[in-house]
């Protein structure tokens, strides 16, 4: 089984910091598998995302943290350490559309994404069975406009008994309350059916349907408090034409939104995505 | 030389249309080549088109309206008939970005667009060598706030001494007088830099680059009173990453808009375009 | 519950064809609904598929073939005559990968192939729990070089029983016996892991990544004869780059797969593929 | 103007390149603009790109390989520098199809190229109004079975008064000897009209159509002594149906060879290719 650490740095753009964080890891006898940086320019920040072999590496990672932080504190670094050892534990939420969910638990099945799935929590008893299959936990909360708050209390209690790093939202028709979203920053990612910025909002294949677009597109992004404006993380798009009503521009979008939305959940995972300036840098 | 007649038809839909045009066809010895129709259901028409030989078809066709009306009249049709010996003549208007201007006037000598060109209109010179070398008329005429009615009305006469068919907008940045787009509807293509319905209006490419999207498009459109809402002709995108700065953005999106534009003017001259309810139908 | 009947013609072509179909359609009261024809001059051939509403078809659909008898002899017509109220009823056989099986049984849960899965054979038992899953049967046959003719011939006596219509080899890793696939002609359906011609044959992921190149694909296609030189019926491709190892092209391979081996499934059931010439037209 | 150096390493992996690069460029004040590396496991090698601005690296860039010679002998590094002011000169090749030629032209005319283009050579002379309109060099040398030795020495003399770096292959229908192609190793880019290694050889097209293949591609490639075998740069497909003709691939794929080529052309002359196995890393 893998066993490596993943650095992931933002700080502002200098002279000498790939050198001091390579003479960093080489002094500590890391093995680097990979390494990626971007540089923006225009905000004049470095990104960096590298990710080593722990077998030989000389430093107890409990103590990485104060090892590294004469370089961090010179540089002015924002940085994680994430650890392969220590799967991300997903909670899914999900409506009546299984497409995402049954997509998500099979390539989950499959190895293709390395995170536990310990719950899937929604608002209909649809795919129950689906999900109990899968040998998953399933909960059944229904969300009404009296009972909402108490609902999202109740959600909140599950993510900290499961001890949940990530949501997401497998075609969840609800829209988060405030403090749902400003509880777990950068912690929550969603798939929307279109290519945003085209389309926010309500039925997007409709609209689309209406406008006579030739493309229709799928969007995973990170959930902030403003409706489909967070950071993108993912789009694809499937050409369409006049002999397409909604419905096939429906079953189209399917396989957009599946592919979409699962690509960002194993970028996540694999702790590929730094953010900045209401974007998404994807170390692939 | 082709030699073949088209027949583009739009009316309700009802039973015994198909029958009763094939079999006009037939009773005149058309040898068809070529025949696509389109139901929609949710605004019940019917939408055709049909291309014949004119080798063998046993009607003057200059008496064709006559002897179809009847058929016409019957199933309450729109209907137009084109020609293939009268090739469209198409007018270019560029502003300084020539790279659709270049690719237009090469295809249309490599003989991939079957129309004629005849003219060119800049509102720069920067064009003219280019356009020249391609034995094209060349005509400056510069646009001030001042002078746009004056203008607007030498072009016009500029497509009335050409008798111009269609005026293509190969990136053309002057937004057109609502007289100019009333004097000749269905009869200008444009291209928009963005995948439409996003970024619609200015400097698309550098607000795709600040809202983080993974994909830029491009998209052909019939111009019409409102910016940028005419009816999508064609569209296609591009993949784009973190390391991809506006200027990549703009590089490679003009890929997309030399094809994008192109294909767009090849349907609207060969005949294919069928509009209804703000969308096109594409017979290709 | 849909109710129609999809005729499927393949003739030399000819004048007036499209008349005799269509009046003989409108004299028996048909509601057309989707009709689409296509001319190949080269092999101077006319194809046909036209579907029409039976609710008020004055026909009686057995007495169909004797009514129409005439105009099929005239032209020389092959014709097949499918009813919607007849399911295609599909047999999916699969090995110990089962990413499209899980995929084409989640698509026909959701309504989205409209046939009947009575029954999924394989030489393994990993996928036995997914089947029944889904309430489907299932039927565990190992093959070994020695009982390879015995295995077939119950798999014969299986397809009989289960009274089945086309057989989807859903990453099946077995080479079908010239019997078997002379015995089921056009009834065959399978996925190849490259874009073929490329890659013909084992490992072809394996192949792709030493050959450098920058694109995979898959290719859905019907069973012949000659390994991987059926009539392609679906094909498309994903791109990779230096960092994509054999792996990252098996994973990417997959959604490939799935997507490209459920179009070819759902079109064969709706009766939009014709064959002529290894090819196949697809009425989309 | 620009002023960068950019550094090209490959050799085996170890423990410490990184740093040793990095602080190398750091003690003499590099400003590093870009850098990106690639770590092949299978092959056990380390590739990496660095490009930093030159004005305030504080070694005389002559003397760089002095400098540089220990770290490179300590990881047994095969490395390339070059300088942005050295501008790549390119012939190009070309035959009667002159699309890729205008698309190098025009693009090469808009910056887009940050290359010399002194000459072209050809063995026709329908290209020949176009090359001088670019204001560039036009030689014509005709190619027969008896002359092609005497040509390829005219054309070696050509390449050597120009001071040719890169030769390109645009649609030039003419296999180079196997000493033509041993002179200029990893110098000479060819685009192939075909999806490689699908329909290796002649008339790819043709074949293509003939197998019923739902996608077409081209292929950039370098040139090596076994033809259509060499390392692909870059590849790009376009959907096609049973609509298109022979004709119709042929123009789709023209747009394919203009995008696939220029590509090519502009990672070659911006130092992001390196090569190993047979294959190209391109750092994007």
């Amino acid at each position: 089984m893998k066993n490596t650490a993943t650095l992931l740095i933002t700080c502002p753009d200098a002279k000498g910091i790939v050198a001091s964080i390579a003479d960093f890891l080489y002094q500590h006898n890391a093995n680097i598998l990979h390494a990626d940086q971007h540089q923006d320019a225009e905000n004049n920040l470095f990104l960096m995302r590298v990710e080593w072999d722990l077998t030989s590496f000389n430093l107890d990672v409990a103590a990485f943290g104060q090892s590294f932080a004469p370089i961090a504190a010179k540089f002015n670094m924002e940085w994680q350490l994430k650890l392969s050892q220590h799967k991300t534990r997903v909670a899914i939420m999900v409506s009546q559309y299984d497409h995402c969910l049954a997509d998500l638990l099979h390539r989950h099945k499959s190895g293709e994404l390395a995170c536990e799935i310990p719950v899937v929590i929604s608002n209909h008893r649809d795919t129950e069975a689906l999900v109990k299959f899968y040998g998953i936990d399933f909960h059944y909360i229904p969300i009404t406009k009296e009972n909402k708050s108490d609902a999202e209390a109740t959600q909140f209690g599950l993510f900290d008994s499961y001890d949940i790093d990530l949501i997401v939202l497998a075609r969840y028709m609800q829209i988060l309350s405030p403090d749902f979203v400003a509880r777990y920053p950068q912690k929550i990612i969603n798939i929307h059916h279109s290519f945003l910025p085209a389309f926010i909002g309500a039925r997007p294949y409709h609209r689309a349907f209406e406008r006579g677009v030739k493309l229709i597109g799928a969007t995973s992004h990170y959930v902030t408090e403003v409706l489909d404006e967070g950071p993108i993380i993912e789009q694809d798009i499937d050409r369409i034409s006049h002999r397409d009503q909604v419905e096939d521009l429906i079953q189209k979008g399917r396989d957009l939104e599946r592919i979409v939305l699962s690509k960002a959940v194993r970028w996540h995972i694999e702790n590929r995505i730094l953010l900045y300036a209401n974007k998404t840098v994807i170390f692939d």
